[in-house]
């Protein structure tokens, strides 16, 4: 058995990507199928057995995979399980690692999709080599994966690292999925773009944007973007703005950890340096001096489209050889 | 050589203690000396040495102590010094690990006080058997160490766990020291709670209170409680106060490493009741629900006065057995 493969499978709300990967992050086969098509897991688990299979005859059969790793949402390491995952319609605990080792002979290992990011920018991404690092995925909504002492932080109960849940301003704008007030997800996602763009244009009645010639229901991130890269002086701004709440969550971050590195991923890193410069400025400037000017920010290395298998895979690296889904206790 | 014997040595601004600590933290022999009455470390050193030795050799001698640890105020793990430290007089980088080998002839290790504490806490109390867990120390200054999979969160330089410094209002208090606005230790501090009394009377001429009873300038965090616990309206909302702003703080922290519990130290943790009713509520409704009534929120099992030397000495047994002040590299 030269197990030199591992199989990653990430679990959206929409779609399943998956595909098998060599040491050095190669993807050699991958394929996609639809999560919300099935519900109920079974349904999910067949199908996947079936298109999964295929690649794995490709590449020699089973004895060549070294395991199998999946990022999901409200996945727990610890147990295996997806646990009353909101944006999927399998209901209540699914005991996903063990029902993968049952369909494919081959140990498997869960986790979250940001916890399955960082795993990924540790083995073949920004963060190889690091020891100490955060990665921070800025798209619909703000999740994170932790890394000290180089192992991922999944705290007592597998669940930690849900940075996007932190609050950044006590009694600022209401999120709308947890009902909680100035989290730091209302303001760094797509939709906290979006909300402080309508915040600006309704507080400034006075000041003209290429966003009031779009209709207001149309208003979105990528709306926003095209507009502050043509120089829109409101739109600019709510790039100012989001990168000022973002760097100073961050900053906090830093205090609790003190990584090398803050990796950010995700579609909010596409408009680049009108947010990292913000970000950066507002960061530092809430950092002890101990801390400033060390901590760097880059982007992620890995393609957007790859990252989701390659996190998911990236985790079977790291399973002991003898993992079972059953061993990993807290 | 048993080795079954550890050195415990804190430094602070004003005194040094030291005791010989056996594993089950009793601690068999203690002592104190000044720590600014020195005005060099060779001075300083040639003091420890001379009162140490006595209580070295009535345990057999060296060959009896496993290491030292020190826990001293801006003290790094990883490169054995103390940088910079405000409090003492000792300008610059001090590399203490490296002298005290030379002066003992026995491995040393450093870090700062309040990680030290952390580890205390995980060999001697409230904290055995934990894999995560968070300590805060609420004294005149908010110091905090973190432990995620059984270990100490030092971060890429050594310098993780400056919890007292995040950013918790944002333009709020100005911190005295750090210059920075609506820092954790800027209300959740002795010096956080008499401010917030002063402002609390400045704001709200009409409510009497016995704190008025004193002298402005000598309102402090022990006039403070004394008020409240004879149950004064305005001191007994000092507490709920800062409580509110601390629990807040924790759920934080709880999102960031998804702790066991938050093991609380310090003197104003003596208010009990008044000051965790508070912060027990402020943490929970700032909680994701899948973080809800999961972490305990616990008081120090060690003894104020023996902490400081416990805490040192619990670092000489996570020791490696070769290891040297040269050896912990980042």
């Amino acid at each position: 058995m030269s197990q030199q493969l591992a199989v990653g499978i990430d679990i959206g709300g929409t779609n399943t990507v998956f595909g098998i990967v060599d040491r050095r992050g190669n993807i050699l086969y991958d394929g996609k199928m639809s999560t919300k098509a099935h519900g109920d897991i079974t349904s999910f688990l067949n199908e996947l057995k079936e298109r999964l299979d295929v690649l794995i005859d490709k590449v020699g059969g089973k004895d060549n995979i070294r395991g199998i790793g999946v990022g999901a949402p409200n996945g727990n390491y610890y147990t295996g399980t997806i646990d009353y995952a909101p944006n999927l319609r399998w209901r209540g605990i699914i005991p996903l690692a063990n029902l993968l080792q049952d369909y494919f002979d081959v140990p498997a290992v869960l986790t979250n999709d940001a916890n399955a990011a960082a795993i990924g920018e540790m083995t073949y991404g920004a963060a190889r080599g690091m020891k100490d690092f955060i990665t921070i995925t800025l798209g619909t909504g703000v999740g994170s994966g932790i890394v000290a002492n180089g192992q991922l932080i999944y705290g007592h109960d597998g669940f930690a690292g849900e940075l996007g849940h932190c609050i950044v301003i006590p009694g600022g704008r209401v999120h709308a999925g947890t009902g909680m007030r100035g989290s730091l997800e209302s303001y760094a996602s797509a939709t906290g773009v979006m909300l402080t763009a309508l915040e600006f244009m309704d507080s400034r009645p006075e000041q003209d944007s290429m966003l009031r010639h779009t209709p207001r229901e149309l208003v979105d991130s990528k709306v926003i973007f095209e507009a502050a890269k043509q120089g829109d002086p409101l739109a600019i701004e709510v790039y100012e703005y989001t990168g000022m709440v973002l760097g100073a969550a961050l900053a906090n971050f830093v205090m609790f950890s003190s990584p090398e590195a803050i990796v950010l991923f995700g579609g909010l890193t596409k408009a680049g340096d009108m947010i990292m410069r913000p970000v950066r400025h507002h960061m530092e400037i809430n950092l002890l001096p101990i801390f400033q000017n060390k901590v760097k920010l880059v982007f992620s290395e890995l393609k957007e489209s790859d990252a989701a298998i390659l996190g998911a895979s990236a985790l079977a690296w790291e399973m002991k050889t003898d993992q079972k889904a059953e061993t990993p206790q807290p």
